[in-house]
C-alpha cells in the first residue's frame, strides 16, 4: 500500500458499479471504503471483494462515515436516489473531491437527460466546499470485475470546473485501467450522461453488450501513458 | 456516374461543411446539388467544386430547387438560420430524405444543447411526410477537403425514427470515407450535437484540433465494410 495515495470512498458502493471500481482501485494498492445507507450491507460487500482479491484494505462503513473518512469520495447511487444522498451527504463531503457518476437515463427507456447535468446539480446543492468531479458515468459494470489488472476499452472523459480536481479522478481512472481525458466543464457532464442512451441504442440495434465511446485525435501523455 | 445512385442537395451548402461533403460525394461518383439562398453563390461554390475535381457533376441552385430535384437533402446552414431554412423548405422537402447536420454549439462559448434535438424540431415542424435524419454535426469541415478518397479519422452516428433513412445515409457517409452507425431514433441526436461541446474542451484542453469520437465494441459488417 501507497501511504500517499487518496482514500477513495465509494458511496452507494453495494450496486451494480461500486463493486467493481472497488476490486479495481482495490487491485491497483489503494485503500477503499465501500459506503451504504446500511452498515451492514456495507460490510458484507467489503468482506466479499478483500476475500476475492485476498487484501484486507477495503471496508465498509455507513456512507456518512465513510465520506467523513475518505480524500476522494464517488458517489454511484441509482438516479432515483442522487438528490437525497446529496442532501444527506452535504456536510460530510465539505473539502473532498466528490465524484458523481449518475447517468439520468433510464435503461428500460432511454432518452437523453436535459440540462443541468447530474454534477452540476451537485455542485450548485454542494456548495463550493466540495470539488465536483463528473466521471465513471458509461463504464460497463461486468468489464470492471474480470481481467482486474488488464485494461477496459472504454474511454472515461473527466469534467469538473476545478481542473486540478479533474486531474486527480483521471489518475485514478489510469489506475483502474481506464483511459482519461479532460472534457471540459461541469455543464459538458450532461453530454457523458447522455451517452448511455446512444451506446444502450447502439447495443440493441447491433446485439451486442459492449459498445463504448473512445477518443481520437488527441495526444495526452497525461491520459495515454500507464 | 451510377445512375441507381440517389441525387444529394446540399442545402445552405456555401457554408463552411457543405463544400467538403460536395467534394467526397462527387468524387465517390455522386451528382451533387450545392442549394443557397443566392443562386449565384451556389453556382459559383459548384463551378470552383467542378474545377477542383475536374468532373461536372456538381450544380449550383437555389435552395428550393434543389430540395425538389434531389432525392437526399443534407441541410448543413448555420444554427441561426436553422428554423427559417425549415419553414421556407418544408413544401419542397415532402418525399424526402432530409438530413439534419445542425448542432447548436456556440464555438465561442460552447455549452450542451437542450432537448429536443434539432433534427426532432426539424422532424416536428416538416412532418412525417419527411424522413429527417441526424448526421454529420461533428465532421470537422478541414478533415473533408484532403485526401478526398481516403477514410476520415471521425465516427458519424446516424439518429433517426426511421431506419431505412438512416441505413441510406450510412451507405452516404461510407462513401464519404466515414465509418457511420445507427445510434438510435431522433432524440438521441441532442447527444451528438452535445458533443460538439465535449471536443471543442478536448480540442482546447489538449491543444488539438482533431479530437474526434470513435465508437467501439461494436461488430457490424453494415459500418465497418468499405
Amino acid at each position: 500500500m501507497n501511504e500517499s495515495r487518496p482514500r477513495v470512498a465509494i458511496l452507494g458502493g453495494t450496486g451494480k458499479e461500486g463493486p467493481g471500481l472497488a476490486l479495481r482501485w482495490a487491485y491497483a494498492g489503494y485503500s477503499i471504503i465501500i459506503g451504504s445507507r446500511q452498515l451492514e450491507k456495507a460490510q458484507t460487500v467489503a468482506q466479499e471483494l478483500n476475500r476475492q482479491l485476498g487484501v484486507n484494505s477495503i471496508q465498509g462503513m455507513e456512507n456518512s462515515a465513510a465520506a467523513r473518512l475518505a480524500d476522494i469520495c464517488v458517489l454511484t447511487v441509482v438516479q432515483a436516489a442522487h438528490q437525497q444522498a446529496l442532501e444527506g451527504l452535504k456536510q460530510d463531503l465539505q473539502g473532498k473531491v466528490m465524484v458523481d457518476a449518475t447517468a439520468r437515463v433510464d435503461f428500460s427507456d432511454p432518452r437523453p437527460p436535459s440540462p443541468p447535468a447530474a454534477a452540476r446539480y451537485a455542485q450548485n446543492l454542494l456548495g463550493p466546499g466540495v470539488r465536483v468531479v463528473a466521471a465513471f458515468q458509461n463504464v460497463p459494470a461486468h468489464a470492471l470485475k474480470k481481467n482486474l489488472g488488464g485494461a477496459i476499452d472504454t474511454d472515461v472523459l473527466v469534467c469538473s470546473d476545478d481542473l486540478p480536481a479533474a486531474e486527480e479522478i483521471i489518475h485514478l481512472a489510469k489506475a483502474a485501467g481506464m483511459r482519461a481525458y479532460f472534457a471540459g466543464g461541469l455543464d459538458n457532464a450532461v453530454v457523458v450522461e447522455g451517452l448511455t442512451s446512444i451506446l444502450i441504442s447502439l447495443n440493441k440495434h447491433y446485439g451486442t453488450r459492449t459498445a463504448s465511446i473512445e477518443i481520437t485525435g488527441v495526444q495526452t501523455p497525461l491520459s495515454q501513458a500507464k
